[in-house]
């Protein structure tokens, strides 16, 4: 039989990382699975996709968001956690320990663990528009920060769908890029904090498309190259000359693998009792993005994820 | 009339300063009433009584306490944050605008505020025991790292009460001075994590004095000299040659000012709805160590700042 962990952590951003640097501090030996292109992003999470993170407390002239997660990723590793760069398919949560299968090794042995942290994170959302297959990483993505420096991107207008902070965020990064950007957004004002709002309206290069929606892109073989927009109040489409098209509408849970093995709310977030990381199963926690779809910041993510190690930690010596 | 602010925040901590970046970058133009030796400690909260900060994610070489708070003073500061170095030491949530006096002007016209942020975190407990008065600042301290650096204590017996973590750090941390650390513990075991518990006892200086409490203290004119302890289990005494006594026994929350204004639960901690930082009376929100006393961690006070920041803008949207 294979070894058993005293603690298995999935997932690779601030919620991750601040549960393993407690648990390797605390002796419990923990092994972080990190994931390989887990959620369609790099290990380290959501904050990798990010340029410029200003409001994490300790870092005054700001912090990019892979140097942030260098960072905690070395702490972690400096107590000693075992970090494998490998995703959890699949697992068990009927019997104890725990069984973990990560992808490509479903017919293997399965990772044996006494208490499991899920910190999977969420995954930035699209939405079906006819054109879209056609042209995704062809001027379509997910990710303005990832992929707003790419040639393509440079001196043309670009479209960016969304009205809340990370649409507020990623449109003032695009304008490093693009001769104009649009921001499409359905409702006739934005749920952006009112100074990203403000940052986002004053920008000579923005121009906001209010009460609007993605009707249809179009393009040549090479790229996109028209975004066909329509009002929903008076029903009118026009079409804007667009190189390229972000989506910033939000995020789903990375919770697939967890299906029917744990309580998931109707939009399948972990469901946590509040104020702690306790899921349903004992010696199960949640901590971070995969849990909270209220404050989603990397501290309350950190902020969780340190709960979520004392937690298990005061599990597992109970259980002793 | 005065000037109404958005947000009060009263604080100095982890928890006080995230939620002035996030309200600041809110653009809510917060104002910060860090205190003026609040709770018999600086400006900084407990975090400036700590050296070495290791598991604070982000700052994977350790960061000092101080150092770590200059960074988030910096960064509220940086942002827009008005800081005021006085004690709010009176308050009237009973209509609104709350209103609020800092020490020395409680005859003046109160300060006012929309909403208010609660972040005075704890204050070191101690106990008294025959001749405590006499040797206070003499030889005691309730603070092993803002005062273990004193000539008194150097080359001397030290004696630190407690078996949590604190207790476990400071006494690891006199031993930098002393000629020798007991640690007096009324139970046989640590609270303290285990490799917390494992590097004190291990320590080369440290004598564990299991099942005891202290029964007096005494000196001459000018330090103290012993400390008697009594074994719990058998009664008897011993008495420990000692230039040092350390308190390191727990906390109280920094709630006077509150009493009768806010619901408290029979620790004086702030009671909030589990998961927010919602209190009992609307648009007043607490973070930090003054309404947790389960986690008690720089980055969960600062996790629970950020999304009291959160929780006052979205109020204060709504009440607009």
């Amino acid at each position: 039989m294979s070894e058993i962990h005293n603690v298995v952590i999935i997932g690779s951003g601030p919620a991750a990382h601040t549960a393993a640097i407690y648990a390797a501090r605390a002796n419990l030996e923990p092994v972080l699975y990190e994931g390989f292109m887990a959620g369609g992003i790099a290990a380290g999470g959501q904050l990798t996709t990010t340029t410029e993170v200003e409001n994490f407390p300790g870092f005054p002239d700001g912090i990019s968001g892979p140097e942030l997660m260098d960072k905690m990723r070395a702490q972690s590793t400096r107590f000693g956690t075992k970090i494998i760069t490998e995703t959890i398919a699949k697992v068990d949560f009927s019997q104890r320990p725990f069984k973990l299968w990560p992808e490509y090794k479903l017919d293997k042995d399965p990772v044996l663990a006494h208490s499991i942290i899920i910190s999977t994170g969420a995954t930035a959302k699209t939405l079906d528009i006819p054109g879209k297959d056609t042209y995704w990483q062809r001027g379509i993505s997910a990710c303005a920060v990832c992929d707003g420096a790419l040639p393509i991107f440079r001196d043309t207008p670009l479209v960016v769908i969304g009205g809340g902070d990370s649409a507020a965020e990623e449109a003032t990064y695009l304008t490093k890029y693009g001769s104009r950007v649009y921001v499409v957004h359905r409702r006739d004002e934005l749920r952006a904090s009112a100074i990203m709002a403000k940052r986002l309206v004053e920008h000579p290069k923005v121009e906001m498309v209010w009460n609007s929606v993605i009707q249809e892109v179009s393009g040549d073989d090479k790229q996109l190259r028209s975004v066909t927009v329509q009002n929903v109040k008076d029903g009118s489409s026009k079409t804007l000359e667009a190189g390229g098209l972000f989506f910033a509408i939000g995020h789903k849970p990375n919770t697939d693998p967890f299906v029917g093995q744990i309580d998931l709310d109707e939009d399948g977030y972990i469901k946590t009792v509040p104020g702690t990381t306790r899921t349903n199963i004992e010696g199960v926690f949640a901590a971070g993005d995969v849990q909270d779809k209220t404050y989603r910041q990397a501290v309350t993510a950190a902020g969780s994820g340190c709960m979520a190690a004392l937690e298990a930690e005061r599990w597992l010596s109970e259980e002793e």
